[in-house]
């Protein structure tokens, strides 16, 4: 099942998709995708589907970010081997955690500024997660896949300078203006069998820069729940950002950051795929 | 001007305090003290004051976090020197920006609880800045005082070994459950003349532990509300904890951090007082 959010920035209708793959209205059932729709399940929706109580057909414009105003974005650092390797990172003993706040969130056609200042402005693929359940000190693993609504892509908007190389966290590089599209839709849990069976691509203009697959992640999605939990309380529509694959600006030669003008494209096996053009902040 | 929200979780009725120390309910001029709330400024509370257009007396049991729903509490480091010396840090060239989530957020008098596995849970008092209006790259740091709306106590309470030796950034100590007392009350910029001239102690059962003064910060509130602008967009309710002044456990010799019944005290001059029970998560 897909679920998403149509409309204008602040006036997105929430929306499903019907079998005949038109957007359906969810105000029958909900105002909106968010912790609270999720943590009641997906039920209802699966009923007035079947039933036929949605809402008018929406014609899909803009996708906004298919949560509403998620608690935290909890993210997930050198989650690959091969991203860590080009970074020139040890490999991890443990999950790398940091945080983006919801305000960075946009939509998956919507413009990404590259900030003022900015000269290292690069790019995340990553398989987002979304909080269906509190998940509060897990006691395994096992029991993280109760806690998941849906998966979809994101990408991991980073200023590499304002993230290294201007002292503390790394948040401050992670935390620009409209650095984290999210989308264009949620994909429910029980329709994405395997998380970590699934291709991740970007291209910039283009040009083929990220190709990696979930199944190299080195620490599992379930593993990520039960680790995160142990150290803050995930809320229902809370949204994890898995980390990223090989591929990115600052582990080429060359460096090819961002520029205004720039068109990236992302895409995840089954959850669709992103289009941004690159604006200046 | 004192705001404060009033009631069990979830249900805080937002009040103001009236000329005869009364706590009177803001319903007739708004649900809540949000950001769209604090976004229209404070003329209308004052108005509804001498008009007598305020909602009835609530008696003052729980004071809740005086701002519901922050969409993020940034938080500076290592802004007092004789903190960032008794944490062997160099002073900082920049401030050290770090997140907590707003769901970290509790009332002045709640219990803190420790989390599970933790043995290194430590205290802070910070003055903490409510967020008035939208800070985007802000031209100058005189620019910053139009933004805020006004100043509460916050105790950023901090697991050290989470925080320094569990991999990556700061944020996985810092953004455990209960991790962020706050108000009881936020007071008003215009009844704060001098931000950089306040008094703020901490005791822990009953022996002092933290007495600093704003004026030893090392980036000033105004400052810090530019130098953020430049990184990320402040809007209206967001919260800055602006850094802890020397004193913190994990600073002294015999490393007296918090242990379940503990009483946590906090003061800051003109801003009331928190008194907290440390629990076990």
């Amino acid at each position: 099942m897909k679920l998403a959010r149509i409309g204008a920035a602040g006036c997105e209708v929430p929306v499903v998709q019907d079998g005949d793959g038109g957007w359906r209205s969810l105000r029958p059932v909900t105002e909106d995708i968010d912790g609270a729709f999720l943590s009641r399940g997906l039920a209802d929706v699966r009923a007035a589907l079947t039933d036929g109580r949605l809402g008018d057909v929406i014609e899909p414009g803009r996708f906004g970010p298919p949560v509403a105003r998620p608690g935290k974005i909890v993210c997930i650092g050198l989650n690959y081997r091969d991203h860590a390797a080009e970074t020139r990172a040890e490999i991890p003993a443990e999950p790398v955690v940091f945080l983006k706040t919801a305000q960075t969130m946009v939509g998956a056609q919507d413009t990404v500024l590259i900030p003022r200042r900015s000269t290292r402005t690069d790019w995340e693929v990553e398989l987002a997660v979304v909080v269906g359940a509190e998940a509060r000190y897990l006691d395994c693993p096992a029991d993280s896949a109760r806690c998941i609504a849906g998966y979809a892509i994101s990408n991991d908007v980073s200023e590499r300078e304002f993230q290294k190389d201007r002292g503390g966290t790394w948040d401050k590089g992670k935390n620009c203006d409209t650095f984290n599209p999210m989308g264009p839709w949620l994909v429910s849990a029980d329709a994405v069998p395997d998380p970590q069976a699934l291709r991740l691509r970007l291209s910039v203009n283009g040009e083929r820069r990220q190709d990696g697959t979930t199944s190299d992640m080195i620490f599992a999605v379930d593993h990520l729940i039960w680790y995160v939990s142990q150290f803050m309380v995930l809320e229902p529509g809370d949204v994890i950002n898995t980390g990223t694959p090989a591929g990115v600006a600052m582990g080429m030669p060359d460096r090819p950051y961002l520029r205004a003008g720039d068109v990236v494209e992302l895409e995840i096996d089954g959850l669709g795929r992103q289009r941004q053009q690159i604006g200046q902040a």
